[in-house]
């Protein structure tokens, strides 16, 4: 937009324009009257040109951005303004001139479109509330959480009469996004920064400081994707103009910005941990020294939640997800609080939500919530590849009941959309359905490998089980004990005679081989990429029919700490001083690199239903590579 | 699936078996011992092989299908069972046998896909209800609105004991599909179709018929894509496997086919007519009159609403608009039903739903009804190329209010997300809000051209109107009189020192010069593309505001018959005899081929703020162009 005025060379009365096919123009003066050219020069008129700007490449862009640039004027008339609404649309931490792809989102390395976060840490550690939940901004680090959007403009003092700048936003666009901007007066009273258009407010008149200046805003994500919502937020800026007396006034020039809100995202075992959280109850001290000398030996922080946090809730695993959200400027962890509620309710938000670190939950209205809500059901491979389709940031895994179960528990739809919506870790649904605490964690984990995907994929094998009990057996052991000196106490004979238990291990070991089927197609993995645990399983007659728990220790259901594994101690039959189910297990993983440590947690988890994994949680380094450059 | 059993040679006791890195076997006999390879050969064994089968191409599919093929068994043992869920996966009309790519959607000429229509139609004319609300198949000619899906089968005469076949489907899926199959019995009572999955069934056994068979099953679609509803249907056939006394039985093969819903797709007037709508009232003898005129000599058919079913509501285009559905098998033109609901509401369920004319419309539950929710403000481009994005079946058009106005009319959020969702006309909003009625085609419209985009956009232009009277004035025709004959007649001299009219119209002609920019912006139109009418608009002064009328017959406001156009007769003022507006029009429109007949609409439409375009509707001719070509 560019405006000639009052510096017209003496003695001039009229002028014409010419233009090509894309710029487009208007002339006016401030009595609105509109003549054919050639125009007559008045004190105050006005020539408007815009220009429509085709993006370079072919089909990148659903909005072809129409921005004003300079015009050459060849009639010397003076002053030009030139008007633009900036992002680091090439997303490398910047906010560039007027990238003419400003206006759209295209997924992956060669995309484009500016990127925004959800300001969900807090950035006060007394008194907490989620910043999104404040509609305004009390601490200048605050701006740091935000997307910065510049003004840029290039023009006379002042713009003619009546015209106006104004932002404008729809009102689904209320919902997720808030502008602010500092203020252009240099009172000594009231905010510093000021809400431009959010909630309740979709349009709002900005400043026009006149000569080349910039105007920084700063752009606030309020809400994650979800079912309702593709994460997609667009600005618009436009100059209206006035129409005279008792007309609104028209928008002449509109400029538009996309921003794409980062997606929560998970981090598989794979990635570097950072701290490891483990409760502290009246009952797991031996379990908490030996998590301690684990974490020490890695070289990680600790981090214990203790009981007048806790009440007694030891499911550390259970009650949340690390995960992280991630854009150009800024990245920072963020925990999803599970709708499961527990005693341990209270600890995501009122111990792990702070400054840089996040905050978000998902609330049950009208669903049941059932045991398979908790986070030990909620998993993320790390990266595959199935088919030639790459999934740099792994695959979510859930677990669900079997599809033709006619009843059944599940996770709740309202957690299963957000984990769907979030797009850049296409989620797979497992059946858990046929375990007691219905969790994924119970018969599957990934631990790091050198060779083949970089992993191996860990499943719970009754097969495998029963083919330690008769080696040791028909090696003469028949009579070695499981559960040494426990009151459980049984011998390998005792077990493999047992018929029941077997029929109640074809059963699990059937439950298992579907979800292996479904893995295996899921994230492309072979045979070689599976390593077979021996765990033995009994089955429960519940309520709503049979389901499953561990017989012993479930030592899939392990902490994984780069290559340092925490795994649930078995308690198998001792041959030589040496437990089987140790030995077999180490032999499968040692080969890997991997080291085994084996932690007591019979007494104060397994008995519970639980192990080393759903005692635990851990908090990762973020994946290098960038959820932006997905091709989606 | 195989199962090898019974015919094994005699003396055989064992088998043991070798296969390839992406075959899986199990062998299973009827008392379900598991044993290690070489499996003996008890009077039931049973061997089940199921195989990866990886995609072609790369990238192609986001479920790899995982099916049965024949395993070459070498030791001869007889029978295998193949099983396959099949559809019409390749878009050309036939169910093909186990298309790999049959699990999964992919746009565009080379993808791939199975096709669903919403069963919207009415196979009954007397006391009709939507074929999709009701769960039962009552005349077989239903069918043919139905996707076949096919259940081959490959085996021996049953299948080992306790084995099954079912079909499943998840909780949201049973909101959007039902399938039926005909009865395998022979009775002479009962239903001959029952219905397998659906509304309240997530779950039911299919029979296995033995031998080589095929079972065909009939989908029917029952909601169109929504906000909440991406048009996606899955099915899943699984055999289970029984686990013994007491547990459940478990999945050991699925098989899973993909559905696509059609989208209901607008026709752009540049599409070969069917057939006309229009009201007779007790005013409008003339105008009925002539335009069936029109359409007798374009041999096209005219639908005439009398007036027991109008009530005196003549606002033909407001009430509904045409659309329709296609698949590589069957399409059927849908209605979609306004919820303006006047009194002419029950006309688009009581005389244009049928057998083979579906219907649909959308309800705002919470939300206010206003005049932009008439579809006089629901219009389609012809198709478009935009930046070398390509939108063969054109683009959607609306009018809501303009983004900086802080309150205004819009449609209905509920119909705004209903036409989004379709996806394949992607939507443009315009500013239609600055107008008492608020209706896109109240300034714009498409004529078909035989040159450049093969179509014009016609916009009403006060500019345009003030050359037009100018020029007269100019020439010495300033006392020629607008509105000859009528009581509202004026000079030209008089019209144009209005200064009141001339602010009014710089205002409307603000208002179109934005939606032009927007036009041509995401429409990819140069100025060539677009002819200006010359049509002037006068502004009344409402409650909420100044908003715009046409002065005299709104011209663009046209029906458009192939090359025939029906344009409100505008009552210009006369040269030598002829209406200088309609001399202005024919020299702008003949050129292209057009042939204008100007329709006196004066008294039954434009006083009541309507005209021609407003009081009829078009059923038009599918777009050859198939919706599942589109590369989205």
């Amino acid at each position: 937009m560019f405006v000639f005025y009052r510096c017209a060379p003496p003695q001039s009365k009229s002028f014409s324009i010419k233009c090509g096919p894309n710029v487009h123009y208007k002339v006016t003066s401030p009595a609105g009257v509109r003549s054919a050219a050639p125009y007559p020069l008045t004190p105050n008129s006005v020539l408007i040109v815009t220009m429509d700007t085709v993006s370079e490449t072919a089909n990148d862009s659903k909005v072809p951005a129409v921005h004003p640039i300079i015009f050459q004027a060849s009639c010397c008339l003076g002053s030009l303004a030139e008007i633009s609404l900036d992002v680091d649309a090439d997303r490398d931490g910047v906010v560039e001139k007027n990238n003419p792809n400003k206006g759209s989102w295209k997924w992956g390395p060669n995309g484009h479109g500016a990127v925004l976060l959800v300001n969900c840490d807090s950035e006060t550690t007394y008194k907490k509330t989620l910043d999104s939940e404040v509609d305004e901004i009390n601490k200048v680090s605050d701006l740091q959480d935000m997307s910065k959007m510049i003004l840029r403009t290039n023009g006379p003092a002042e713009l003619p009469e009546g015209y106006k700048l104004t932002m404008h936003i729809s009102q689904t666009t209320s919902e997720n996004v808030r502008v602010f901007r500092p203020r252009t007066s240099n009172a000594f009273y009231g905010k510093y920064y000021i809400m431009v258009v959010g909630t309740d407010t979709l349009t709002e008149e900005v400043p026009y400081l006149g000569g080349k200046t910039e105007l920084a805003f700063f752009v606030e994500g309020l809400r994650f994707p979800d079912k309702d919502f593709d994460g997609l937020v667009t600005i618009n800026l436009s100059l209206l103009e006035p129409c005279g007396k008792g007309f609104p006034e028209t928008p002449i020039f509109t400029d538009t910005v996309v921003f794409h809100i980062s997606p929560w995202i998970m981090t598989p075992n794979t990635l570097k941990p950072v701290e490891v959280y483990v409760c502290s109850t009246n009952d797991n001290y031996t379990f908490l020294k030996s998590i301690k000398n684990l974490v020490d030996k890695c070289g990680y922080k600790l981090k214990i939640c203790y009981e007048y946090m806790n009440r007694g809730d030891r499911w550390m695993q259970d009650e949340l997800e690390f995960g992280y959200i991630d854009s150009p400027h800024h990245q920072f962890p963020v925990v999803l609080d599970s709708p499961r509620d527990g005693d341990l309710q209270d600890f995501p938000y009122e111990s792990i939500l702070g400054p840089d670190f996040g905050y978000v939950t998902r609330n049950a209205l009208n669903e049941k919530v059932s045991s398979l809500d908790s986070f030990g059901n909620l998993e993320v491979s790390p990266p595959v590849t199935v088919n030639g389709k790459s999934y740099p940031l792994g695959r979510i895994i859930i677990g669900v009941a079997f599809p033709t179960a006619t009843r059944g528990r599940n996770m709740t739809q309202v957690v299963q959309d957000f984990l769907w919506a979030q797009k850049v870790q296409e989620p797979i649904a497992l059946y858990s359905d046929w375990l007691v605490v219905g969790h994924v964690d119970e018969f599957m984990t990934f631990v790091p490998a050198p060779d083949r995907k970089k992993f191996r994929l860990l499943l719970a094998s009754p097969d495998a089980g029963y083919k330690v009990f008769k080696s040791l057996q028909k090696k003469g052991h028949g009579e070695a004990e499981m559960f040494p000196g426990l009151p459980e106490v049984i011998s390998v004979n005792e077990i493999l005679s047992d018929k029941k238990l077997q029929a109640e291990n074809r059963y699990v070991q059937n439950c298992i081989d579907w979800n292996r089927d479904v893995l295996k197609k899921e994230l492309g993995l072979d045979d070689e990429d599976i390593i077979d645990l021996p765990i033995l399983f009994k089955v429960l007659e519940e309520k709503t029919g049979p389901r499953a728990v561990a017989y012993y220790p479930d030592m899939v259901n392990m902490i994984v700490l780069g290559d340092q594994l925490g795994i649930p101690k078995p308690f198998g039959p001792k041959v030589n001083g040496r437990c089987a189910l140790e030995t077999e297990v180490r032999s499968l993983l040692e080969p890997l690199g991997l080291k085994c440590t084996f932690i007591d947690d019979f007494a104060p988890y397994h008995k519970l239903l639980g192990e080393v994994h759903c005692g635990s949680n851990v908090l990762r380094e973020r994946s290098p590579f960038r959820w932006w450059n997905l091709e989606l």
